[in-house]
């Protein structure tokens, strides 16, 4: 039986990156559920931010931003980039996480993150209260202990990201393999 | 050590629902990862899909289209839906998924998703061979069987989501609660 639960955002599972800006020497990371793959070529990524947010101001200054995934280990750090604002605090001196140069933005990346996506704004539209960006990712990094044994794919298993769970606000760790995509289909039809 | 993977759209997690679009009586069904929540109010999905694809063609010509949340037991049909043209094969026959009118939309969800998302086309834009819809969130619906107790929010545990990674191409679960969001943050600071 279904049961009716109005218009809502909720959407399952969601990823919870770090996302850096910085202009003018000065930096700042948020931690944002609000960020979906839309398109592979160009590689691009939509993501809606608050539009007080003081990240957002550096990324609009720059046109830059760096997406961080952060592992399941993470969640407190996490939590925090997502709860307090670097208007009051220094996140990086509160939390300890530390920034590594951009190899094709000028914007750092976290290095306590095993993935890094580093982009560029394409173009952002405003949706009620929310700055909605559109961003190109022009390279990306991994650590080598979270690759597979090839060293060209991220092994998830390895990468442990953190999962976020809204309306019950939950922070979950990624489950066991189900089945290979691209291939299951094939049993039905 | 980091290790360079040049421009890449993987981002960890991804959802990966079951899209319907229906006009003109005809109704059709593909699985889709590159979806991701862009704002809360109203609420609002940043979808991308490739062009040629006859699920669009019916949710361009009617504005509306429903997104459905498939259980981690649901990956072959998934994968199926996912992988096969609606021009060539009646994926309603061949998966045995069955449907429910829509409550705000004329556009019908998949009752075997115990989530499922009623939404209108609010706006639309080319990026690259993919065509991106911001959808607005008009109506949602969940199996009472996957409610928390209180009957107000989805218990994800009992949800149970399906789960995409892209790259090693696997479909996962989720895995345990690590933390509650909005409060292990707190430890911070």
């Amino acid at each position: 039986m279904k049961r009716t639960l109005g218009p809502s955002e909720k959407l399952y599972p969601m990823p919870v990156p770090l996302i850096v800006g910085m202009a003018d020497g000065a930096v700042d990371v948020l931690a944002a559920a609000w960020v979906g793959t839309v398109c592979g070529a160009p590689p691009t990524i939509a993501v809606g931010l608050r539009k007080v947010r003081r990240t957002l101001e550096f990324i609009e200054a720059s046109g830059e931003l760096t997406i961080n995934i952060p592992t399941a280990a993470m969640a407190a750090v996490v939590d925090y980039c997502g709860t307090v604002s670097g208007r009051t605090t220094d996140k990086f001196a509160a939390t300890g996480l530390t920034l590594l140069p951009g190899e094709t933005v000028r914007t750092p990346i976290i290095q306590e993150c095993p993935y890094n996506m580093e982009c560029r704004v394409a173009s952002a539209l405003d949706v009620g209260e929310y700055r909605v960006l559109l961003v190109e990712v022009v390279g990306t990094r991994a650590d080598e202990a979270v690759l597979t044994a090839d060293g060209k794919l991220v092994d998830v298993g390895k990468l442990d990201p953190l999962v976020y769970i809204p309306g019950t606000r939950e922070y979950r760790g990624l489950g066991p393999k189900v089945a290979d995509a691209y291939s299951i289909g094939r049993s039905i039809g």
